[in-house]
């Protein structure tokens, strides 16, 4: 693996001078995820952390909540004719005793009954599924400087690796509520990278993920949104917009939403209280 | 339908003033597509242009390349519980006589045999499933001067209604040869804007999509260079980066592939005997 980045020959214009180099692209690779044997999705990934990928993207889906109910991930071996490893297809066995919820072989099918289908479907899908409340824990409430959530997609964009050589990555990272950035995962694909993050907090026995600051380096679309609830996370900032699906996903869910956070500049769209705000406007 | 954005209160924090006023954000929703009644896929999408969207799909799927073995398209009402319409499933049924190929209820389920996933499998499954090899028609084979790729990203922008408002959709764009605008979508989701363009191709009748070029306000990702392919376009251009895979797929499909496609400067990726370029060393 490490296959991150691959090089591959580029011809190059600038203002009408052609020149041939090599350049870094990101990588992209399928991932079969099986669940105890069988097969639930495939992602077109960024070859990488693809046990934590498998993890997360099963939170997602109210599969795993807690490390014990993961037995094990491995490899398939021999996935090819010659009997040799992709390092493509992960099969998730689940502990004993955990209860498969009726999933789909889709992502984002969260009703598969042929009533109803529609984004409240879709926010109903994701209450019944959470297994916990946001909330900030037993301190007092979660309450952000928006100070501090300016300085954040700075430290995004400095720690991460891949972005400046090959402008291809999505980039998301978890941060405390005092700005101390905790991981940072980057994919071709932004749910991958919001499910890395999420995975490796299961891994670690770290759900739900109180307190924490999910950023993403791009949009806020529903999947993300769901994303943040699954994983109990209260604070989902983006670089960029939100959709409207999102945004009503958030306000029901007590999610904190801030979009277009650029510079000292942002968008607050849910869950304001658990920002300060200084003007009584705010709050009209 | 209409409903390609929605409105939502808002509250702006420029530098340290806060106000609250209302925002207008991209609409999504979940759609789901049927074929002949059994259901095939979830999208969350832009509502608008659904049918196209669904046909498009069904292209870039091989199920669909010719007007003809399309009969028709309808929303399934009586969706929900109480009778009402979602307009978010649409049932496609294809004439009689048109095969049916094993698709999944995935996207992106490119191979369902269990042996064998990765890149390789996926490029195989889109030169198998390809209804057209990319050729140029029966005229002389296209040859695009940079300065004509340079000028269309600007031309896409300003004829792109939404994301002004919203900065939250996705473009794409059909342009002939000669630089003429044909058609443009615009969904939360890139590979959503693609399908509509298609789809609404295949529906009157255009496919393949020969001499035609096809822009993408983002990165160009095996997705979208595999609906590029399905639909027999021989070019396509991002406006950022491509991925290792997609680059892939260019290469042996004889898709045109231009990356970060910005002011007088772009990369070739692949297929560049299209692009007119005038020093020897893009030859070395």
């Amino acid at each position: 693996m490490g296959r991150v980045t691959e090089r591959r020959k580029v011809i190059r214009i600038r203002d009408g001078a052609v020149s041939t180099r090599p350049d870094t692209l990101v990588a992209e690779e399928p991932l079969e995820i099986r669940l105890n044997g069988k097969p639930l999705a495939i992602t077109m990934r960024t070859p990488g952390d693809d046990f934590a990928l498998a993890a997360g993207f099963l939170v997602s889906e109210g599969v795993l909540g807690e490390a014990h109910e993961l037995q094990n991930i491995v490899y398939c071996a021999g996935a090819t004719v010659d009997g040799s490893n992709t390092y493509n297809i992960v099969d998730v066995k689940t502990a004993p005793g955990v209860s498969i919820p009726d999933i789909t072989l889709e992502r984002n099918v969260y009703t598969t009954s042929s009533c109803g289908l529609c984004g409240k479907a879709s926010l109903d899908a994701v209450r019944t599924t959470a297994r916990w409340a946001i909330d900030d824990g037993e301190a007092a409430p979660v309450r952000l400087e928006p100070e501090l959530l300016a300085s954040l997609p700075d430290r995004l964009r400095a720690s991460q690796r891949v972005f400046d050589r090959t402008g291809g990555l999505h980039a998301a990272a978890l941060f405390t509520e005092d700005g101390e950035l905790l991981d940072i995962r980057e994919d071709v694909g932004r749910h991958n990278a919001v499910d890395k993050l999420v995975g490796r907090a299961l891994q670690s026995g770290a759900l739900p993920l109180s307190r924490m600051i999910l950023l993403v380096s791009g949009r806020a679309s529903f999947e993300l949104a769901q994303k943040a609830v699954m994983a109990g996370i209260p604070v989902l900032a983006a670089v960029s917009a939100p959709s409207s699906l999102a945004v009503d996903l958030a306000a029901e869910s007590d999610l904190t939403l801030v979009g277009f956070l650029r510079g000292a500049s942002m968008n607050v769209y849910a869950g304001e209280h658990r920002i300060a705000l200084r003007t009584a406007a705010a709050h009209g």
